[in-house]
């Protein structure tokens, strides 16, 4: 069965809007979400594997209430009567979907934070650069025949997840000495320059600020992936010189750095924003509440976007207690608590099943 | 008309100083520059080209009480009296007088925050030159002759913004093949090391702290510019190999990442400002609140200085609310609060024309 | 003499734990502890050569109350009962044993923060190796004979600070190329990956949180190194391009920069810290207080542990104000403070002689 938004629409009434309980699965940015929401004044419920994990008893702010102790997140489907009963609304956080995988999350009778519509269209590639591109978002190029690599490129391996096994390529004989072929895969031209995973919020209920067509658009801070083994491969040597000696430089995400960018480019940044908001609207009746792009600033300070992120990314776990952009919104704001903010917002203006699905 | 300090500190004496007025052109660190003001109970002012930028509105807290908006930046010459009469002072940050251009920064009938003199100082690269060496600034050597480049060396061009077109070279041929030679430019001997980029506050007027031989001493934080292409191309090959392939590391800033040196350093780093500000006021009265050293850290622990910016930089934005220096100062002192401070000591002391020109 | 825990505790007992001075040398973190020492509300002395080093005078919340000037670190032993007088606790940052000397911190008659003992384990690069292997930690491998050199390889020379003179060999003509066999050495696996240093925290008194078999461990921040000049040579050429032309990477600590790592990765950082604390305990007592693991992230996920440091690390000056970590502890919470606290807390138990030796 697949859940509709009239359904979970239904769902929210019948929640009791006093005692809301903010859960999601025990990882990627859980910690951020629990404070956050503690800090709305909404219990929180976490959702784990065999047992609560450890780490939490280290972090009190980050703690939630409760657990839901699960063998296999699959059996949350057998959980949801009683999470209806605590009002429960889920937080899908980026490795939510991985986690629960993504039939067991369309499926799922509860409501989450956001437009579960926007799974596919984040996740299938060619759907992904539909949306971008329909936005007018430049994209690197996608080279469809390996014959065709000219100079170098990024090749992705569909729904790989922290950049395992892509690789850059420069040639046709490089690529194929390293392709794995039982997998699909993307080839983008690889752009120079610098990253940059840019954090925004949208809401729908909110009419001022940077307002949209509908809603409203935030920039809540940025940062860059660090990212084993390629960030410090270079010490070793060059690329050329790695794969002669028969090391290959990886792009498995380990973390996060902060930064800042330019002012001047912050009309560019929002611009981009928008643009892939609006387009959302149209495709699939629109992307809610965080969402992540993930660029390129090149030296020509043209933003180039290799992909979207349509939820909490991990990069927002720099700022527990504000960023140098959310600062300028509103003191000690995460991205965690603009979430339950927003859940917060919903319901004192009954728009709760506006926000989720 | 060159506008002279006599003058402005007549116009500053004719103020109502109940009801000043922070203007500055809407980019750069405006934010920060708007965000201070307003803690600091000052009114807002932002110039801008055609209409107020929009990315304001998602920064409720840096968003400007009000706008002035132009079609070009010299018909702010024809609102003087306007800006006059709402005691306005401007605060040229680091883009200030690049989107204004000098010579009508330099005709502005407005009290600027800081010394207008500094700008000839610090633009013209032989000026900003003997100024710092005449300080005992380490700076790395230039090379007058480009037959006698006999290692790596930056080639700058005069007057280049962000880093644009900057190259190196590690012989003559390199330089003859990539040298733009319509441009002015200057060899400097590449220094191997880190980047840190540090940001002092000088305050004329306040005479406790790390005191100077007149007024006092501050470094509010450091960071490290994020350069496209020049900080990710290793990725794709050596220098050299990126040579043979016809592609050319570009040193474009377009963002800021923060970080911190070693505490040991400190009393170095502090001699270095305090230099550069004695020397200041020997040639030419003395350069006023925020400025930046521009340097590298090499593995002697050496610190050596390859440029000056004598006014707020942007790599002050990542510290909206405080740096791990600031801190220690006050807590939530961005250097845009800090500069509004400074205005509002020089009102209490009645000293505003000393700090303003 | 040497001086024994047992002794310690008699001093400390004789304490006006009503009047406690935290004192430490003027240096490496010692701005942050004086700082932390204040908000706990302590008396803080700062102990420097010939004068009181001036930079404090910027940074009012970090300037200790008092000085205790010497000529050379060792005259500290002619100030013991003045120090006892003022009821100091001594508090041994990371490069505290460096300028004192280690037979000078062996036989210091006052109160320090932490095991003395730990002191050999974490210096006589064996024994460390021994505390850490045995904690089931994976450390890079130690190859013993240089001739058995097959791959890439750090040599870092015994009881050399800031990383002076390490360098990567790839074979054995590269190890004898640059070796220095005047000074001891050790031969290590270079581990390929991203570095993260990781600052814990252990209380033997706290019995909430994250609990040991005896006692709690925290996580307050990570950061990572910036090393002068291999973080940014490679904008000159490869390593080896570099070797041709006669530039050697150098590895001297400048600073540090912020971030953080994958949620999904804080069970193994605890596991990890635990581990270490657990060993320390049945070897010599327990390490106390703030420690540090130095650590290549891999692209497996795998964290290799290269180096323990069993005090306050420079790199925690990044989070005077608290960080994305200790923020979900408490806010506001810095090592130094939490240091502090800890003498604080030991006081209210009165188990001071638990904490300090």
């Amino acid at each position: 069965m697949v859940i509709t938004k009239e359904h979970i629409s239904d769902v929210v009434k019948s929640y009791d809007l006093e005692n809301i309980t903010i859960a999601t699965i025990c990882s990627h940015s859980s910690l951020q979400i629990f404070d956050g929401a503690r800090k709305e004044g909404f219990k929180t419920l976490g959702i784990c594997l065999r047992e609560p994990p450890k780490y939490y008893d280290a972090f009190p702010l980050g703690k939630p209430d409760e657990f839901l102790v699960l063998n296999k997140y699959s059996e949350l489907l057998d959980h949801i009567e009683e999470l209806k009963a605590k009002n429960t609304i889920i937080i899908p956080h980026g490795s939510f979907v991985a986690y629960m995988g993504p039939e067991i999350f369309v499926e799922m009778d509860l409501p989450t934070f956001g437009n579960r519509l926007v799974l596919e269209w984040e996740s299938i590639r060619k759907k992904e650069r539909q949306w971008l591109v329909g936005a007018g978002i430049h994209m690197p190029d996608v080279i469809e025949d390996p014959h065709n690599i000219d100079g170098p490129v990024m090749i992705k391996y569909d729904g790989a997840h922290g950049g395992k096994g892509f690789f850059i390529a420069k040639t046709y004989e490089d690529f194929m000495e390293h392709i794995d072929t039982t997998k699909t895969y993307t080839i983008q031209r690889f752009i120079v320059g610098t990253r940059y995973y840019l954090h925004y919020f949208y809401s729908p209920i909110k009419d001022t600020g940077y307002t949209l067509s509908k809603g409203s658009l935030e920039m809540l801070s940025m940062d860059r992936r660090v990212e084993s083994n390629a960030d410090e491969i270079f010490r070793l040597g060059s690329p050329k010189e790695l794969l002669e000696a028969g090391i290959i430089p990886t792009y498995v995400v380990t973390g996060n750095a902060p930064l800042v960018a330019r002012e001047s480019l912050l009309p560019l940044i929002f611009e981009l924003g928008a643009r892939v908001v609006e387009e959302s609207i149209k495709l699939f009746g629109g992307m809610i509440g965080s969402f992540c792009l993930e660029t390129v600033f090149t030296d020509d300070l043209e933003i180039k976007v290799f992909e979207i992120s349509a939820r909490i990314v991990a990069g927002t776990n720099l700022y527990v207690s504000g960023s140098p952009y959310s600062d300028l919104v509103e003191e000690n704001l995460s991205t965690g608590r603009r979430i339950a903010r927003e859940i917060k917002n919903a319901v004192k203006l009954n728009k709760l099943d506006e926000i989720t699905s």
